[in-house]
């Protein structure tokens, strides 16, 4: 076999069987097989796709490249969660809890990427005393105790995809279905649950920008697991405007407690229930969604979720007092108000006249919480957990010049009046009323 | 301007312009693009192709990468041949002396290159004494003093297009028009003919392997050519069994004697003849193709065209009596005969039938001289110059098992029994007669 019949087979538009794929992983992360010679491989397929047999089989490839978590310690059906990304995505800290409530061990092994805000393990990081580095021995334990445990990524999971994603990201070979589902899957197969939820996000705010496109990656992710034997549900959700109201590391713990507590924003309660009723029926702890539905409020209801979220912060050191009074937590030193006044001004319109917020270019509020100091840039950026934004009005909501559309929180004033500047920037107004997006698209069962 | 968002614009199939494609072709050439990215942007180009004028932007690219030889110092308007290559093909040794001794300065730099024989100037040394490393000022002289000059490249004509092409050599993406054309072209520009007569070569031996792909390819050039200034004239010339009768370094030497002493091969004689036409109109010596002939076939019959090559062989060092009398040339050791017996036993035939040489793997034939040592499979290799193929039998020809197909040249006894095999394995016999190729195909004026 050589690297050069691979890239010439894939590019006349062949499929290639399990052994190519595999010495291609392997030889690419082992060095054998040059950077030059991948990236053209990468376009090649770019251009060719890749059939759902070949992308199971560079999944399972990437799977196989570095340790897979052994779970096996742990009792009961493990479920884990998976979110393509998007602002203010805090359902992990919402759902995780109400599964463990309900008797479902969640194991999760989280990074923390680049982006907007920082990933689950940052955002845990704001309360004070977490520890997201645990050994592999307690974390397992924790999981058995509490049900639930959220750690840092330390085992070395399919480091083929994080070659493969490096190259990828400079080489314009991002944006292919089976490179971004083998990439997402492998890393969850090596992460070894049993059944995976997966929360694919579509809209201005997301990896995948139409309906379509999500549904064909939910699609492509749900046959690989199929095909690798693990029970995988995908759901379609809106990223249209970031989910929920709270968009920053410690705004989003505030608001997930919000959520426990049964107070959470409304479309933010429907991406998190509906997460957790398939997870809830994967574990095989229901046998309907209706009766998930029933289970999950009444441990949101009788505050047994809340209690579970405590008991799993203690458990890893966290100060759980904070969440019972979240004006403990930190403040930041300015608070810059955007009005209704701001947007219409900014648009050059009438102040007589009613409007709605019509369109939001939701990258745009990711970027005006990266401003505020609340992401990464680069590996190496610290996170300023406090900052942040809270928004107070919704696509579809009714403007008026004196509305609170939202209020940013930072701690540079410079920062703080470059993210307003970015963030009335984003919406659009318009005179008509405008059409709410549903909240959740569709779901794929595998 | 940067790399990422050139390769994501061609990817997508959009027109980069004359800036952006400078950019790419220089960044690559002194390293700051690496190896990765290129090899992506290739294979973007090599499916979203590229526009005329893209492509006469990136020639013209990579012919302002090196030295541009000046060739202001030689009288006259200098006239340029070039080949796609092929088995068989000693045009250049043709050629250049019929244009010389009519007047026309040709000056010649010429690589060595890889492949089944060595390139024009290893057939030169081929001949005792004659000297192809000159200097660029004794270059000039000659070809002022005797028309013309064949030497080594010593200049560092387009590097771009060495890296790039290496580079394309390991990544599978040779094979397209824009990248084919800009490759050979540039080194063209480089070498600073006024006009350049290409022999574009079509089938079994050639790299374009249809006629629509050569013209393609032609047209091509032609383009590149008038955008950059330069007369092109491209003829497409049939390559799907060796030209003429000689394969091998100084088997082709001697095969030229043949031609300008009025005694070539019949096919090999016409392809001379119209390069040299068509060299002759864009010099400005003929004002059509019919008085071209006329004056080619002048200097033939007179012998004319066979002094001048004694005269540049000596200018160039040479031992002119070698073609006097071409029994002095080294003999290899062995001769192994090919008959029409050897076919037809191969294919399992009735030796009372009469058979027609139907089909030639021309590929295989180059194979055949490269397996007796007569090319080069690495840089380093060392051509064997006496070895190599006279074919006594032509595609169309009758074969009767007493013919002498063709006899083989070798120094080593296994190597030349390998070669035998895989000659006997080149060829198609059919019962039924069989119409020649035509040897010119088209010629595309620019």
């Amino acid at each position: 076999m050589n690297t050069y019949d691979l890239i010439m087979k894939k590019r006349n538009g062949n499929a290639l069987d399990k052994d190519e794929i595999t010495y291609i992983v392997n030889g690419f992360t082992d060095g054998t097989i040059p950077d030059y010679q991948m990236s053209a491989f990468l376009m090649a397929l770019f251009f060719k796709g890749m059939n759902d047999r070949e992308t199971t089989d560079l999944t399972m490839a990437m799977a196989d490249s570095g340790d897979r978590l052994d779970l096996s310690g742990i009792h009961g059906r493990k479920v884990d969660k998976h979110s393509t990304g998007g602002v203010g995505d805090k359902t992990s800290l919402v759902v995780g809890p109400i599964l463990a409530s309900l008797g479902v061990p969640v194991a999760k092994m989280s990074g923390r990427g680049l982006g907007h805000t920082g990933g689950t393990i940052d955002k845990l990081e704001g309360i004070p005393g977490f520890k997201t580095a645990i050994t592999e021995e307690a974390f397992i334990d924790q999981v058995n105790n509490v049900n639930l445990a959220i750690v840092g990524q330390t085992a070395n999971l399919a480091p083929a995809d994080k070659k493969i994603y490096a190259l990828r990201d400079v080489t314009a070979t991002v944006d292919n279905i089976s490179l971004i589902a083998s990439s997402i899957m492998s890393k969850k197969l090596a992460a070894g649950a049993d059944a995976i939820v997966l929360d694919v996000k579509v809209g201005t705010g997301a990896f995948m920008k139409n309906i379509d496109d999500a549904k064909a990656l939910a699609k492509e992710m749900v046959s690989i697991g199929k095909m690798a034997g693990r029970d995988v549900t995908a759901v379609i959700t809106d990223m249209n405007e970031p989910l929920g109201n709270n968009v920053g590391n410690i705004l989003e713990v505030v608001e997930a407690v919000e959520c426990l507590k049964g107070k959470g924003e409304e479309r933010l309660m429907k991406v998190s229930k509906t997460l957790a009723s398939y997870m809830l029926l994967a574990s095989g702890k229901a046998d309907s969604v209706d009766k998930a539905m029933e289970m999950i409020n009444e441990v949101i209801d009788s505050g047994k979720a809340f209690e579970k979220m405590k008991e799993f912060v203690e458990a890893q050191g966290g100060d759980s007092s904070y969440l019972d009074d979240i004006d403990k937590f930190e403040k930041t030193e300015h608070e810059r108000i955007v009005k209704g006044k701001d947007l219409i001004d900014f648009y050059g319109l009438s102040a007589d006249k009613t409007y709605y917020l019509s369109e939001c270019n939701n990258e745009e509020i990711g970027m005006t919480s990266l401003i505020l100091g609340g992401g990464r840039r680069t590996k190496e950026d610290v996170i300023d957990l406090s900052v942040g934004i809270i928004l107070h009005k919704h696509l579809g909501d009714e403007i008026k010049p004196d509305d609170t559309v939202a209020v940013l929180y930072g701690n540079v004033v410079e920062k703080t009046d470059e993210a307003f500047k970015r963030f009335v920037n984003a919406y659009k107004l318009s005179d008509k009323e405008v059409v709410k997006n549903p909240i959740v698209y569709d779901i794929i069962e595998g």
